[in-house]
């Protein structure tokens, strides 16, 4: 299976099913096949199917999620696209740094998603916390609107020019040795969730937050674990060293009662 | 006057206006202006008009030739865009190739053209006969058809990024070597070191290892945070919530006691 199979094109909370269909379209024109929905305001038509013009493998065998949580659950890496990622500070790639690190992601394997916003409104913020980074197509700032299909047909042609870069180097280096040997396991998006959950609630166990807005420091430790590409091993590490804090502050708190 | 200013995209014979008006709003997100029609099959509409989308401007300013040599006769670079150069052998460019070569032109200063065929057929030979290369968007050859506003995305963005690159070589050369953007300063090796003091005891306090060897934890703990590449504020953030679990483990120790 190529690891192209292993990355997934989520569109949210699209308005025109036509843009669907178009999108589709740009995805397979770049040999990706992966198609995931997110509560499309209408349900496929005919402007859908007309627009995806060959694609309609692509468009029929689309999942719908009601969230994008459920749409991500199973990745390790997910990139959302942006016009500009002016409210959560996420790393910002380029399209091609893009393409390139999710195909490096996909090789491991591991699953990886591209998530693009609505038509008008984007991705929400709570949508973009989900992101393990974001991808800004570098368009003229007097001018920024791309079309839905046309940020994939960018995306999606950046993953090409990424996986044929790859089996270019991957033809140069047959029969020479062997890199990198078995990395362990990337942590799950489910996984990170169930951590970062844990995390709120042994900093509300060890009163960390005093009064404070819990947000900001939550969006800050996110940001920090997200990027390092946490292992199954750490985030277990990490828990069980949570679970031994909140377990004092359990036996605190009896004192202090 | 940008350069971009002297380069065109024609469209040749184009069957459906609402690809030109797609077409215009893919220039228009790219910093591209001067769109340029051919023998279009059919005048402008309100379709062409609604897909454009805010680029009606590059629209209504798109002059019509009857001819594709009339279109280009004051160029001195002609780029045909081709879903394979298979009947004329002109030299085939990658987009991003594509995009240089038209820039370097653009600035000399010359004029530049990119030539789009129609949706079906693309460009007939006598048309590739006008052209000095042809590029070719690298597409799954499985599937291979983009939509025409598509392709005029990803050559408008190849277009682009050649500009950026370009603009940023000339600002590097002007004055001193601007570094990155105001990123949060990067957490010292002693403030790093504190960190890890801070963190062995606090898994002490909380009782963590009990009775393991503590090295194997904070061997895998120091290579976590290492890997995420600490800012100073994000220490300062996770040493908070060591105190506070080390303040928890305290009370537990009177509590116990």
């Amino acid at each position: 299976m190529p690891a192209t199979r292993r990355i997934r094109f989520v569109l949210v909370g699209t308005q025109h099913p036509g843009n669907i269909g178009a999108a589709a379209r740009a995805m397979k024109t770049m040999g990706l096949h992966r198609l995931v929905l997110v509560a499309p305001l209408r349900a496929l038509d005919e402007d859908a199917y007309r627009r995806s013009a060959g694609a309609e493998d692509v468009l029929g065998d689309a999942p719908v999620f009601g969230s994008l949580a459920e749409a991500v659950a199973d990745c390790t890496l997910v990139i959302g696209c942006t016009a500009r990622s002016r409210r959560v500070s996420l790393e910002e790639l380029l399209p091609a740094d893009g393409g390139r690190r999710a195909l490096a992601k996909a090789v491991e394997p591991a699953e990886v998603a591209f998530v693009f916003g609505r038509e008008r409104t984007g991705l929400t913020n709570e949508e973009l916390q989900l992101c393990h980074a974001a991808v800004h197509i570098p368009s003229d700032p007097a001018f920024s609107s791309l079309n839905l299909a046309a940020a994939v047909q960018v995306l999606a042609y950046e993953v090409r020019l990424a996986q044929l870069t790859q089996l270019q180097l991957s033809e140069s280096r047959q029969a020479a040795p062997q890199v990198a040997g078995p990395r362990e396991s990337a942590a799950s998006h489910a996984q990170l969730e169930g951590m970062f959950g844990q995390l709120g609630e042994a900093l509300d166990d060890i009163d960390f937050h005093k009064g404070r807005a819990p947000e900001s420091a939550m969006r800050k430790l996110r940001r920090l674990f997200l990027r390092a590409e946490l292992s199954e091993q750490e985030v277990r590490l990490l828990r069980g060293i949570l679970s031994d804090a909140q377990r004092m502050a359990r036996l605190a708190g009896k004192a202090g009662s």
